[in-house]
Formats: C-alpha cells, structure tokens, sequence
C-alpha cells in the first residue's frame, strides 16, 4: 500500500472500508444485476440507498423528525444564493458573522437578494478568531443570523453557538459530523459533503418547519413560483428527486455515514478529533518554529493552518513532507503558509506521523 | 458475471471496462498516492482530467475552438431556468419546440424569466412526433430557438435539426454523442452526464462566443451581476471550477469519452446505434403483437417506446424479461408500457437478447 497520510481541506480522505466497496459496487451493487452508476433513480434499490443515508444523518446529528433532509447538488456555494432566496427573497433582513472566505461569499449571494448587514467582521484581524459572545449585535427585525462554524481556508472554528435568540442559519461544510450540533437551534444547515460526509458533488441542506414555510411564503411572492431546481419547498415535497440527484455521491455519502456509526457515532469521533488537533496544536505551541495563525480560543480541530518562522523554509517542508508520504499540506492559495485537514477519515496514525516530521524538521532546520 | 441486459433510461449502462477502472482509481488514483475521490480539484492530477475531458468531448463532437465546455453540477433541469437566465434574462422574446415532458419543462423555467412562445407542440398528438420542417414558425424576434433533440419519455428524436435561420439552443442530454451534431449551428448545448456521458451529476454545457456575451449582457443588467453558481460567464471564466465540482462524475466521464475514442468516435458508434435500433424497431414492425409509440419518421434511436396489443401482457412482459436477464425495459411512469434505451454503452448483444425474448414472448402469448 503506498497511499500517502492526507491531509486535503477538500476533496478528502476518505475511510479506506468504504473505498474498498466502491469497486464491487461499481460492477453489481447488491442483487440489481447492475453497477451502482447504471441503476434508476427511482428504482427500489436506490430510493433505500437515499432513505438509509438520510435516516443514518438523521440519527448521527439527531435531527428532529420534522425536520427535512435533502441531498442535492451545487455545494456551499449554490446554497449561499438559495438560502436567502428561499428564506428572504420578499426582501428580508437578515445578519451575518464575517469569518472568512466562505462567509464573505455567503455575504455576496445574498446580497443579491436580501436586505443584509454584517453584524461583525474578523477581516481587519485577519480572520484569526471567531467573535465572542456579546462581541456584535444582532438587529431586531434580521429574520435571521448566518455563520459559517468551520473556517477551512484561515483554520478557525465556533466552539459555542452565537450567542442570540434569533433563528440561526449555518454552514457546516467543513465540520459537520465531526462534534455534536443542536439542530433544533438552527432553520437551516447545509454542508457540501467533500469533507466528512462522502466525494464532491453532494450537498446536504437540513430545514426545520419555520424554514419549509418561509420558502412556502417566499415562492406565492414570485409569480409562477421560485425556479423548480431553487426551491426548497419542491425540492423537499419530491425528496431531493425532482431530477436526478448525483446517485453515485449519495451512496458513498451512505457508505460513509454507515462507517461513522460503526466508529461509534458523532460523540465518539469528536473525542478522536479533539485528540487529534491537541496532538497537532501540542507540537505548535512547544516551539516559537511554528506560528499558528488562529487565536487560541478560536482554534479549528478540523483545520489546522500555521506558518514557519522562516517563510522560505515553507516550500522546503511542503516538499519534504509530500516525499515522506504526508500530502496535501500547502495552506489555500490565498493565505499560504502550511494547512493539515483532520476530517473524521484521517486517522490518528496520519497526526502522529506529521507530528513526526514536524520534529525531525525542526531539528534539522529550527 | 450475472449482470443483466441494462435498458435503463438513466441513470443507465456504462461500459464495463470503464466500470473495471474505478475500484482501483478509487484506492489508489495514477502517482497521487490518494484515491480519485480524495485529491483536491485544484491538484494537477485532477487538472489533467477535466481538461482531457473537454478535449476528448471536444474532438469528439467536432466542437469549435472558440467554443467553451463547462462541466456543471444540477442536471438538464438546473439548465431550463439558467439558459434562459443568461440568454434571455434582460426579457428577450424566445421559441420553443414542445416535443414531450422536457421540452415542456424547459418552456415552464423560461417562462419565468422570457417572453415564451410555443412554435410548436405535439401535446394533442401524444408526442408521437417530431414537427417536419415547414410545420411551424420561429418570430423574427426570437433571440433563439430552443429544443429538445431526443425525447426519453415518449421515444422520438429529430433527425435533422430545426428549419430555421433562428440561433439554436438544445437540450441534447438524452443522445449527446450518440450521432453526429452540428456544434456550430448551436449557441448552446447542454446535457445531463447520465444517459451517453457517465453517471449522474455532471451536466456538460456547450456555449458558443454569442451566448457567453449574450450572458454578460444580462449580467451588467442584474444590480451585482448574476449569482455566481449561475453566472456561465464566471463558471467560463473559472473553468467549471469556480467551487468544488462533482470531481468523481467528471473523472468517470473523462474515461467514457476515452472508451468512446477508443470505440471509434461519434461516427462509428453512430453506425452502430442506428443497427441497434434497426434490429428492435423491425421486430416491432413485423408483428402487430407490438404497438411502437412514435410515428416511423419520428423514431429514436435512443429510447424505443411501445406497447404490447393487449395491455394486461405488458406487466408479464416485463416480470419475464427482468427474470431472463433484461433489466429496466418499464416505460416511464407518466405513460406506462414498455421502453428500450439503447444508449452508446448498450452492445449488440442487449438488443439481440431483446429482441429473442420479444419473439419467443409473442410465440407463447400471441
């Protein structure tokens, strides 16, 4: 086996079990005669793919029952438009917590749309923290607030709900299925799944009843309805089949999340990630060769970005560490520096080794 | 081996020795040490394969260079509302041919954005036919043209393209590379992945310099442009990357174009396909045992749509067939009967078994 230790912000490692299901169910998936690919959405045999992969979310995230769950396409970035067109497309206010790139971009789309104001912004601090409680104000008549919990990109990541009474909207891309979530806290979740849910071109979206209804209100105040593949309402009235959905990508994400629940669910693989990030953030504390670039109350466990003392020596450990089995460690192209991914699937043999290395270099270079 | 004879109209068959790729692409994909599913999209492994992809689609459908390929996420339906949100979105006038579901789908998304007008439906006829060229008229200010080439549901398919000096538009997703198309006489093609490209989840859009400009026209006439996911000018601009994209699909499209360049291209599977549905629709004209749908100027070679004499056979027909080994032959559920899609990865040999059992079948119940 020569797979490398990934560290990729996205797509990602995946759990090996379930890559070794991939290519028996490529050729004959189960008793349809047939590869997973080359069977009917609307056969039998993948409306209890799609059912099992919503009822395992469901379970793993305790998702309250009337509560919906959809599988659709577009990622993240879809959903940053949709989400304010669907909940406040009769021109709604709504406030945003400005953590980073995705949030920013979130800001963008719905600006389109929405009446939107950034109740606070870690831009001019370099998107190095999360805000604290009581750090920002939230207007009255905002339908809602939106944050996005996990920051890939600058490595920073909520550690307690924002603290307010008005509904919540989060992106939960790159943390879902890593720690336990209130749901029933939010009106809308949603997670492109190329982290810790299953391959790229998969979004999962979570609406409470409030959020089906505002989308209900919204789309009587268009004429003729939202667009049928924008619609929340439609799109949950034909559980995430008004077309054909990405089946390939649901039946890993249902493998995957099948996996998880044999690693013992979201409370057992939060524990696992809390000791993996401590390990990582135990090696970047012990030295002043490391500059972590998030606040420490605001540290990531799913991304961990850091830069070296010497900048030059960034390419020289990027080099190293890929030739010593350990990928994907370059920071996202528009901050650089150095950034491990530790979704669910990277194990903690794949921290150990890094921080393996870490060591070694430093006593070679530091 | 106790796969069966895969009729299904998509998500439908795909080549095996595309299929056998996939397993091993999935642990361990080419040097990257990383499973297919687990490199990021902006790796220089994954670079390679969206760009083979464009250029195999490229070379095969006689693409010109100054056309641009995407490769987009949301499926031929996401296209009915965002073809007319670039090309008409500033409340251009627009054509349509209504030949079936889809085609009425698309005109229902059109209609939200666009001055819509049916040239011409085959509605009261049962959508048994394509219109001959002459039967109607495209208004002087049309923008554009839109149709359906090939209609999945009700079995009928155009064999030249529409009489008209208007620009075209189509929705090629259901024979897409199964014939020779004249790109250039289009200013934009779009398909869904799932029926002669790969699997469900990538949606291949062809757009000609006309309709790229056409998109920053009614660009600049939206307050902050168009939403990103939906802006053809950014997804170009980008090279369908401007987020994570369906990374799987698109490698296993990239290796059915391969396998397709391999099989001889679009001309000699051309050949092959209209010898498939040769075969089928002689077995359907020689006995009046069977009722083909579609008028005969008006067949598809893609999808052959018929029904047996006495209706109460058909469901015993299709028990028998699945149990010999002939899988997915139930029409859609909007018409019922019976259904063959005889897409590029369905061999001779399908047809033949079909074909056998379809004459031993009426030699016991006819």
């Amino acid at each position: 086996m020569s797979r490398s230790h990934n560290f990729s912000a996205g797509p990602a490692a995946l759990p090996v079990s379930v890559l070794e299901q991939l290519g028996p169910a490529s050729i004959e998936f189960g008793d349809t005669r047939a590869g997973i690919m080359e069977i009917s959405h609307r056969s039998k045999a993948f409306d209890a793919v799609i059912a099992s992969a919503q009822d395992r979310l469901r379970r793993l995230m305790g998702i309250p029952d009337d509560y919906v769950i959809l599988l659709l396409q577009g990622g993240a970035s879809l959903q940053f438009w949709m989400s304010a067109l669907n909940l406040v497309g009769d021109g709604g206010a709504v406030d945003f917590l400005d953590t980073g790139t995705w949030s920013s971009n979130a800001i963008k789309e719905a600006r389109r749309i929405a009446d939107v104001r950034v109740a606070w912004s870690g831009k001019e601090g370099g998107y190095r923290a999360v805000p604290h409680a009581g750090g920002y104000t939230v207007r009255d008549n905002a339908r809602y607030l939106h944050y996005t919990s996990n920051n890939t990109i600058y490595g920073t990541q909520f550690h307690a709900l924002p603290a307010t009474d008005t509904r919540l909207v989060a992106d939960l891309s790159s943390d879902i299925c890593s720690r336990p979530v209130d749901v029933a806290r939010h009106e809308l979740i949603y997670a492109g799944a190329q982290k810790n849910l299953g391959p790229s071109g998969v979004t999962a979206v979570i609406l409470s009843p409030w959020a089906l209804e505002q989308s209900a209100v919204v789309g009587a105040s268009h004429p003729g309805g939202l667009p049928s593949m924008l619609d929340y309402g439609l799109m949950a009235k034909k559980d995430s089949m008004f077309n054909t959905p990405n089946t390939f990508g649901i039946f890993v994400l249902e493998r995957v999340l099948a996996w998880l629940e044999d690693q013992g669910g979201v409370h057992a693989i939060a524990h696992l990630n809390e000791r993996k990030a401590g390990m990582l953030y135990e090696e970047l504390d012990r030295s002043a060769f490391w500059q972590p670039h998030a606040e420490p109350m605001s540290r990531s466990q799913m991304n961990v970005t850091w830069r070296i003392h010497d900048p030059a020596l960034e390419s020289v450990f990027l080099h190293e560490a890929t030739a010593a089995g350990l990928m994907a460690l370059k920071g996202h192209r528009s901050v650089g520096g150095i950034r491990a991914s530790l979704y669910n699937a990277v194990g903690c043999d794949s921290v150990e080794a890094l921080v393996g290395f870490m060591k070694d270099f430093e006593s070679r270079k530091g």
